[in-house]
């Protein structure tokens, strides 16, 4: 990771470093701190917070939260807090692996763990040539493992939410049933009619509701255009550019 | 079950015997038939397959088919019977526990296996007054259960296709995962962007591939309407009126 450059986020609210090249955060990082129901006073942990884009995005949508980001890679961990520092926002970040949490982490529990795990399977498919990007997007760790790691690190009612690819529902559902409960599912389709690439998934602990499938969605209008970003639906819009709340149904 | 009544289906191609009170199949059923993609000349068994609405309604819409419907209940057993002879349709049923199935049934492999299992846990909620219907909607054996016969009973290669209510999806993706791979969900959603409350499901044996999870299908046209039956979107009055199949998405 050697060229590093400052993207907007939130309709230029946020500038954040990011290397140039490797793994950058995208719109599923904006979305993810978008859906999350944190409210002033509570305590955040982000797991493979990366340069820290969700969390950040988070901090500026609501005030007066106490964020830790856990991440592997020290030099992605050091862009966190640097883009942490540059920005004034309360993002406290944790150079460590996920599955031997310190002692720091682990004595606390929490009233959100969001994550934004890899989304390819490491035994499937080839390695990203970047190895910053391989390790963010290639999964060393296997996700069932993220999603206990977070579990466990919930207070009693406390909030998983996490993005993800939709074809890797079932593994999630898998490893968070017997966890969580009240899960629901939010898929995001790329337009309207067409099938969910990504979810958004949220749950809690000790609680026991149904688990929901939501109507999708929808990130784009219309049914094909060759520049995305000029096309997002009015709520996915206000979510990218104005920093507002993806609001989960009632 | 004392009294019958006979309820038309498919525009009235069919008159199938049910009983007036108790469980009765209504348009899951004929759903489930439209969304199972067989062919002349393939086997076709169904568990659970009470008065035979579903394995009728695919046999009226698919000539050549030898089917195979498996009924624990001798009353639901015998209506089965009935109905497949007053139709004329090629329906053998197997009065039988799904659970310990006989041996002319487990000396064969199946090309598609198709179920409507019973939606709501014993565990959870009252059982229903007619201990028919109880037992046909209140599960005396576990959805787990259903579905590993299911797939045991398949082909390589070989499809099931279910229908089941939506909050029911992590149990069956849990059971499924292991056994049965291209697994693809289809919400069906009462009214557009509406949660679902129902899914169809299918999987096939000895697939990899990635599962999917596919844009909703609303069943009703506007809002909310008083009569729900005069509100289907016209691709659900094509199946439940003319017959039609369900297409799933390419």
């Amino acid at each position: 990771m050697t060229a590093l450059r400052q993207d907007g986020f939130l309709g230029g609210r946020l500038h954040l470093w990011q290397p140039a090249a490797g793994y950058r955060a995208g719109i599923d990082a904006v979305l993810l701190a978008a859906a999350t129901p944190a409210e002033a006073g509570q305590s955040v942990l982000e797991l493979g917070c990366g340069a820290g884009v969700a969390s950040l995005c988070l901090a500026a949508r609501v005030p007066g939260l106490a964020l830790t980001g856990v991440e592997l890679q020290p030099a992605y961990a050091a862009l966190a807090r640097r883009n942490a520092a540059e920005t004034g926002l309360p993002l406290e970040v944790v150079e460590a692996d996920l599955t031997a949490l310190p002692a720091e982490v682990k004595a606390q529990s929490y009233d959100h763990a969001i994550l934004n795990p890899p989304y390819f399977r490491r035994d499937r498919g080839s390695a990203a040539p970047d190895p910053g990007r391989e390790r963010a997007m290639g999964e060393a760790t296997p996700l069932a493992d993220w999603l206990a790691a977070a579990a466990r690190r919930l207070r009693p009612g406390g909030r998983l939410t996490a993005i993800q690819r939709a074809e890797r529902l079932p593994e999630m559902l898998a490893t968070l049933s017997p966890l969580l409960g009240s899960v629901e599912v939010l898929p995001l389709s790329p337009r309207d009619g067409r099938a969910a690439k990504l979810i958004l998934l949220r749950a809690r602990k000790g609680r026991q509701g149904p688990f929901r499938l939501h109507a999708p969605r929808t990130l784009h209008e219309g049914v094909a255009h060759p520049k995305d970003g000029d096309s997002y639906t009015p709520e996915v819009a206000a979510i990218l550019r104005d920093g507002a709340a993806l609001s989960w149904p009632g």
